[in-house]
């Protein structure tokens, strides 16, 4: 790499940040820009919202267009909502401005799953700016569907996926811990539920992947959430869980075809989960069965892989892609 | 998929001829030709070769040049030698004449790491002729390489990487069980070792791509092998092993920047050895720990992967292409 990939940050969240704060101390990436819409942080110095001890000469603005037009970046870290009707706005805008993207929606996952039209809009915008959008992550993006995908490929045939994420949200930040209900009661749990907004989401688009990765046709695709209840009090180092309060959430993914399962992806995200693991066996010829140990570490992981995601979404041809469409993901210096 | 990929089989030992009757499952992939050098296999079906009970219509051709001329297959399953001077021609006749290539030639995964100039040339060719042309396996190529590479996506920095492949040789083919030694005494067994074409080949590719891709530098590329005497006596499918004999191999491939060891791939393969399985650990923040419980299982996978990878390469931008420039590997149809 002789010259660096130029990086502006779009979404200034936990994610976001820890995306940044990666991507400052990557020699292959210089970090010129950052955009957020929360006043709190527009005109402040990213080092201040990173808490380091130096400033970054990167300040945070408010106007993504007068930013991009004006940085000209080659990418861009997108971190700021989960749904796809959401950022729309965004990623059109960065298509415009010939920007790729490496973004952290999870219904970006499988953009035309949940929103045909949208995705063919900004699959054509993309080609028309030159510009690649990805939506990948640890979960979905990595540990329960690209995983499975690529095991697939020591295989002669596939004929069912089980994945299984077991993640102790106890360990985990403090809006992870919200998110999957860590301290709610039940019937509050109920209540979120129904909003749309809270638990997993792309669980959906993680099965959709797999099923359409390995061939496997349009299947029925379905999912379960329900509260796992915590069996004695639980301390974590931001809240308390009652017993029989909410400990978070347990995920059920279905891909069925003839009222078979195809693809079942089984996570479980509370505080207290024991034996935190990601497993994805393959019914399979030879038969596949990998664990990886102690499971992939949330927060951290899902940094990491969309920033060493951004050199190969810089390489590869315009439009929006999936996972299976940009280079194996690696490590970057 | 809508029109399936024409494919022709170069090189039909035991590999050639399983990837060969693999593609010959797929729906994707219509199989069109079949080349070998042994007079033996010239002029017959590959229904034949295969002990199927029907004709194929496929029948094996001695001239290359004249096969690929006529048949004009859109890519090329390759399975001929480990050594890269040895397949030289046959990869610049399809880089000639078009056509893209999978190849199981070990030297092929970091083809420049031995060969610089003749990679060069390879490189040259293919783009010439608009051919991609890749090598890989799973061994080099999956297990002891690409599964470490992929697992660094979740990480922000790797400072060491170790693979651990344990492989029973006493539950494969005996190619693979000759290969690596089974039944020889010590004496003979350094004797073959002496002739540079024993054991596994590709160790050093191993290392060299995982170091290239999780950018340590310029290591130095060192290997040992050794051979495993057995305790007692062994029975395979295919040979016996007195104890005293040789059961099989110990491969240890080290990869040092300034005396420390940065990548340590071992490689255990004899008859009896036990807990077969893959690992890979990661020295990383977060750090990574991968076990493919019961290992990936040698030739069947070996055959999976050529043909699993053939609609990523005819996919890929022309050139000599490495595991890291395609789409990442999955099943195919």
């Amino acid at each position: 790499m002789s010259t660096r990939l130029r990086v502006v940050s779009f979404g200034l969240g936990p994610i976001g940040l820890a995306a940044a704060r990666l991507a400052l101390q990557k020699s292959s990436i210089e970090l010129v820009g950052a955009i957020d819409v929360d006043p709190a942080k527009i005109g402040k110095d990213l080092g201040d919202l990173l808490e380091l001890s130096r400033k970054t000469g990167v300040v945070v603005r408010g106007d993504a267009d007068a930013a991009l037009r004006e940085l000209q970046p080659d990418a861009m870290l997108h971190c700021t909502s989960s749904f796809l009707p959401v950022v729309k706005d965004q990623l059109l805008l960065a298509a415009r401005h010939g920007v790729d993207v490496v973004s952290s929606t999870e219904e970006l996952l499988v953009p035309a799953l949940q929103h045909r039209a949208l995705a063919q809009e900004l699959d054509a915008a993309a080609r028309r700016g030159g510009a690649t959008i990805l939506g990948t992550g640890v979960n979905p993006g990595f540990a329960m569907d690209f995983v499975a995908i690529v095991a697939s490929a020591v295989t002669f045939e596939v004929t069912g996926v089980q994945c299984t994420r077991v993640v102790d949200a106890g360990t985990r930040r403090l809006p992870l811990q919200k998110k999957v209900g860590a301290g709610l009661s039940p019937a509050e749990f109920e209540q979120q539920m129904a909003t749309g907004r809270f638990g997993h989401i792309g669980m959906r688009e993680s099965v959709a992947l797999v099923a359409q990765a390995l061939g496997f046709g349009d299947l029925k695709i379905e999912q379960t959430v329900e509260p796992v209840l915590a069996t004695e009090a639980r301390q974590t180092p931001f809240l308390t869980v009652q017993k029989g309060k909410v400990a978070g959430i347990r995920n059920h993914g279905y891909g069925r075809r003839a009222g078979q399962t195809v693809v079942h992806l089984d996570l479980s995200m509370y505080v207290g989960a024991p034996d935190p693991r990601d497993e994805v066996v393959l019914a399979s010829t030879p038969p596949v069965h990998v664990l990886w140990k102690g499971g992939i570490a949330g927060d951290q992981a899902t940094a990491a892989i969309l920033v060493n995601n951004l050199h190969g979404v810089a390489a590869a041809a315009p439009g929006l892609a999936t996972v299976l469409d940009v280079a194996p993901p690696r490590l970057c210096r």
